[in-house]
Order: structure tokens, then C-alpha cells, then sequence
């Protein structure tokens, strides 16, 4: 089996809704939030703290996998699963974001064969292709793989994103091609922007190849506003099928993932949770707070009252303000954890609050009380 | 309750002891390995994991606490168990060594009162006393505390160590007479070098003061040779008395442990279990590995064949390679997990060697197998 969606219930003021996916390591309840293991490590969690959290699909990402250890010493140790001691369903994406990120833009070219950048790493000269993208994941043995897109900065004219969704168009063909995991479910990637017409026209033709399921990619770079990501979501979702899963890769603040749950989305993925975390941050129903303001100082509360994370219920704000201020590494786990719940937490009251059909209130309530400090 | 020592059973051959203290924490058998929360946390480590390891006592240290976040902060958060959520038995150390070892040499003046010296982490000018070290403690609310002592360098004269014992004898008795947590045992420091005088001499006068227990001190600074450690313990252990407890502080190397035990001593700590595996590498029977060397690369192995903790059951030597390889921290954490489980299981088995009258031959086969390949 790869996977199966399965929609169970539409809210009725809204494109939410409610489903399931069923995977080879197991079932999940959409919609949901899944945290980021980037190098097949949810940074400094065990994966029972992970699943301690209710997680569902966890996330890993090909690039960094494919530079360290290499795809072929992961097969060797048996698959992402085994190598990682994670049991539960992974997805890993294609490294089209990263070799867009990560690589300056000068040490970058885009060809019509693939993408020639220089390694985050050590500078080497390395080349990704769709199909070599798809030759990763598939040795990697994600129960989810990504195609290899073009991730075009949100600055990117009308003009190269109309190419650039073509050529996107037409790796996904080529890596769906090759794709050779009889286990692995394979998703297209809908780019575009914030253009309607290169949205539908991008999510039309993905959806003519018959994915796994669908993505919404290009939502997440550096200084796309919230209104164009909404836009972008708003421009793809009614080209997509309601038999498929859809993604919207990247995002993960709070009122992001509500208004992508709103606008029809199933699933979504950040590192924002467990990066924070790190520096001393963590979500809460008030809004964020920064463990290394001193008026935590002597506080016995929990991060946030009323959490049911192992980090709320047996730490007190004030003991993770002085694991964060000394820099022990406890403290952003501590967050890491709690924070990972929270966005979790948050996706399961949205689930309910479908079943309800009160997720305009529940968005409503969650803002003003999440902005009024912030 | 203060502590209670029981000596259960005395080895043959040899001046190893089988015993067990009673804390208001818990009662842990000795001989036994003490892992190292330096600020209230064993780096990476939750309390539960410690605590898998079968975790007996653990140690803080009051000179970090007492610099951040503050013993009062401590209190208000119910004190050290509370803080940092371990409810087993917690030691504190005096902050002698830290006061000797992270401040220079040239900004620290050691006067009959105290030690005046600079913060390791601002510079600030600080005073600490014998009274302020217990004062310390007795706030933190640690079930055993260390008196304040001086520890001289290896390097120190006969003469110079002479005038210091005494120092420490008298700080040793005005710290005594301040204790005042009714729920905390305090123990007195022996030292004295590598000379058998002094150590008698120390060691008697320490005893006549009626602490708790007993430390043996100035036994793990730099240069330290082994035979002075064994020396140093070699030449206190006679005058202290049977009916307590014997530390040997700083010590955690698996052969110093074995030679420790084989002279009378009853407890230990150090950081080295932590410390190394931050560093990549893990103890084993065969002697320390380093978990960067390229052969683990594709090793499917736990990091030790037959060990029982959370790490070998789990991970193989090929992933925890990749993780301390890419700097992602739950490889630290993992190898400190099989670090500390080890140091314990190696007195798990001290102490049935001890039952079965057979501690010399467990020496020689720990150590023929362990230096074989180092």
C-alpha cells in the first residue's frame, strides 16, 4: 500500500475538513501538524517524546539526508524508520527548498536537467535532478515522497514563475517516472504564487499526473506576506481532488495553520516549534513568551497552564528560565517538546471543532486571546 | 533524618564493602557511581532517563547554583528535588573545587575567612565562606552537603598542603557549626596530597568533628597521577571510621572506580560520562570508542553489544555516528545515556563481585578486556 485518504466530514461554513490517512506505519487524523526531523532527528527529542506528543507523520528532509549520512548508508541501516527508531509514518520532501535556501543564489543554476549549487556544507559541487531527488527518497523508504520542485523566491516576477511552474510541471512528470517504491506514496507540488492563474493552471496540470497527494509549495520563503499566502491557498485548493490529501508545506505559526485548516488544507510541517524553542521560546494560548525575560525569574507555573505536556506538567517557567539562560540544553528540549504539543494540541481542537462545525468561533476565540498580549 | 550507612558485608580479599545508605529520598546500595547535574541537570538528560540508568544519588553543584540562578531561587521553587524534578537523592558539593579550578590563579585570594575570587562567567568580585557554602546548602535542601574545602594543585608543597589541611579542618568545623537543615546530612573533606601523614592527620581531625561521612578529596585535579590518587586514598581510608559513608570526589574513570572500591570506597561522581559523550565518545568493555571514526559509518551495532540501556536497545552505532557527526544533539544525549548506564552497571557488578568474594579476579577481567584494545 502507499497511502489512502479518506475525507470523513466538510465543515459547513468553510472548505474544513475532517479525514484520515492511512499509511504503511500507521493511521492519521487530518488535519495535522507535523514536526520537522530534519536530519532524521526531531533536534534533541527522543521519538518517544515525539510520539508522547500525539504526532502523527513526522518530517524528514532528502537534502540534508542525501549530503549526511548519504541515502545508501540509511538503506543500509534498514530504511529511514530503523535508522531513526521512529515507527510512525515519515515523509521526507524533495530538497528543492533547501537547495533554494540554502545555496546562494550566484552559486546556483537552474537547468532544464536539474539544479548545479554548491554544498551548504563544505562548498563541494553537487547536482540535483527530479529523478535523483526520487532515487533518494526511495532508498530513504519515507512512507511520503515529495516531488522536486522549484522554489522561486516570493520576489519572483509573473513572468519567471509562469517558466519556472512549467519546468516544475515537468520534473514532477519526470521523477513520478522513475519512482520506484511500491510503499512510498508520491505527491505533486502546486507553485505559482500569489497569481490565480498560475495557481490553477500549476495545481490543473499536477493533478493531470495523478499524485498520492498534493502540496502547496512557495508559501513559506522570507518576506511572503500572510495575505499572499492566503491568496496562494485560496487560488489552488478548488483545482485539487477532495480524494487526496493536501499539504501546505512549511508553516507553522499558530493562526497560519488555522487559516490554512479554514482554507481546506490537511497537513502541515515547520521547524518553527523546535527552533524557537532553542532560543527560548514557547506558543501558549497568550500568545508567545520568551523564557529569558527576567520576570520569569521565580515563576512556579507551568509554560503554559492547563498543557498536558510532560514539560508543564512536572516544570516550572522558572526552572526552564535558568536551563535557557545557562545555556543547558535540557531547556530547549523542554520547549521543544511543549511546543511541538501545543501546534498538535491546536490541530486536534480544530479537528473537533469541525466535527462541531464551529470553526469560525474557534478561530475567532483562539486570535483574541492569542493577540491580545502579543 | 540525616543519611544512614549500613555496611552489609565486607569483601574477603580485600578492603571493597558492600553497604547502603537511607536518604529521606530514597536508599541506594554502594558501592555506587553518582552522575554529575552540574546546574541542576545532567546535560541533555531528563530525570526519568537518569533515573532508567538506575540512578542512585546524583550531584549538583552549589558554586553554579549559587551564581545562577541563586540558592534563594531554589528555595521559593521548593528547593533542588522540586526545581529540577528528581526526587531521588541529591548531593551538593561545596563549591570548593569550582572556586580552585575556574577561577585564576591570580584572582584568588585565599584568606583565613574564605576565598575571594572572580565569577567564571562576569568577572564580578565574590566572596564564598565555609558558613556561605553551607548557608548555600542548606537552602538548595540536598540530602547530603560537602563541607568547604581548599583543593590544593598536585603541584602544591608539602609545606603549602600542611597550612591547608588545617585551614580545612577549621573551616571544616565552622561550616559544622552552621548546618542547619535538620533533612541534610554533611560530610567532611579529607585531604593532604599524596602524603601519608597528612591524610592520617587530616583524616583524624576531620573525624573528630562527627560528620555524616567522609570525603576524600584533592584526588582529581589535573596532573593528578594515578598512583597519587590510589596513595591519597590508600593513606585515609584507615582512620575512617567503618560506620560511614566513603566518597572518592571527581573520580569516574571505569579502572579508578574498580581501585577505589578495592581500597573501601563507597561512592563516586564525575562528569567524564557526560563530558566524553558530548564528545562523541562512549565507554565500552573493550575500552573507550569514538564515534566520529569513520568505521562506524555503517556499523549496525549498538554502541555496546549487551548493554541494556535506552541507547544500545535502540540505536545502532551507524546513527549515533551520523547524529554526533552533523552536531545534532540527541547523539550526545544518547551517548550519555550508555555512559552513565555504564558507570552504574559497572558497580552493579562490583557489588556482586563484592558478595561473591571475588573483586580481584572481576579487576583483572574488566581490565585485561578494557585495555586490550586502548
Amino acid at each position: 500500500m502507499k497511502i489512502k485518504y479518506t475525507l470523513i466530514q466538510k465543515e459547513q461554513n468553510t472548505k474544513a475538513r475532517l479525514g484520515k490517512i492511512e499509511t504503511n506505519s500507521g493511521t492519521v487524523e487530518t488535519p495535522m501538524f507535523m514536526p520537522v526531523g530534519t536530519k532524521a532527528t526531531i533536534k534533541g527529542l527522543s521519538p518517544e517524546e515525539v510520539k508522547a506528543c500525539n504526532s502523527g507523520i513526522i518530517l524528514a528532509n532528502t537534502y540534508h539526508l542525501w549530503l549526511r549520512p548519504g541515502e545508501d548508508i540509511v538503506a543500509h541501516c534498514g530504511g529511514l524508520h530503523k535508522f531513526m527508531n521512529y515507527d510512525g509514518p515519515i515523509l521526507t520532501d524533495s530538497g528543492g527548498y533547501q537547495v533554494f535556501s540554502l545555496a546562494k543564489n550566484k552559486e546556483k543554476d537552474i537547468t532544464e536537467e536539474g539544479v548545479h549549487f554548491k554544498s551548504h556544507i563544505d562548498g563541494s559541487n553537487l547536482f540535483l535532478t527530479p529523478e535523483k531527488s526520487i532515487e533518494i527518497q526511495n532508498k530513504l523508504d519515507s512512507d511520503i515522497a515529495m516531488s522536486f520542485d522549484e522554489c522561486p523566491p516570493a520576489s519572483a516576477s509573473y513572468e519567471y514563475l509562469k517558466n519556472s511552474i512549467e519546468r516544475t510541471i515537468r520534473w514532477a512528470k519526470r521523477g513520478k517516472q522513475v519512482h520506484n517504491n511500491p510503499n512510498q506514496a508520491l505527491f505533486g507540488i502546486v507553485q505559482g504564487g500569489a497569481h490565480a492563474d498560475l495557481r490553477k493552471y500549476s495545481a490543473q496540470e499536477t493533478v493531470k499526473l495523478d499524485f498520492d497527494g498534493y502540496s502547496i509549495g512557495g508559501v513559506a520563503n522570507d518576506n511572503e506576506s500572510k495575505e499572499d499566502m492566503y491568496k496562494a491557498i485560496d487560488y489552488s485548493i478548488p483545482y485539487l481532488p477532495e480524494d487526496k490529501v493536501r499539504y501546505l508545506m512549511g508553516v507553522g505559526e499558530p493562526i497560519d495553520i488555522i487559516e490554512g485548516v479554514i482554507r481546506g488544507v490537511d497537513i502541515f510541517d515547520c521547524v518553527l516549534p523546535t527552533r524557537i524553542a532553542r532560543h527560548g521560546q514557547a506558543f501558549t494560548r497568550n500568545g508567545k513568551i520568551n523564557l529569558n525575560n527576567a520576570k520569569y525569574k521565580k515563576d512556579l507555573q507551568p509554560v503554559e497552564e492547563g498543557c498536558d505536556c510532560y514539560t508543564c506538567k512536572n516544570y516550572s517557567r522558572a526552572y526552564i528560565r535558568h536551563l535557557i539562560t545557562t545555556d543547558e540544553m535540557f531547556g530547549g528540549r523542554l520547549l521543544s517538546i511543549h511546543n511541538i504539543r501545543f501546534l498538535i494540541r491546536l490541530t486536534e481542537e480544530l479537528r473537533q471543532a469541525i466535527k462541531e462545525n464551529r470553526i469560525l468561533e474557534y478561530r475567532q476565540e483562539f486570535i483574541e486571546k492569542y493577540e491580545k498580549d502579543n
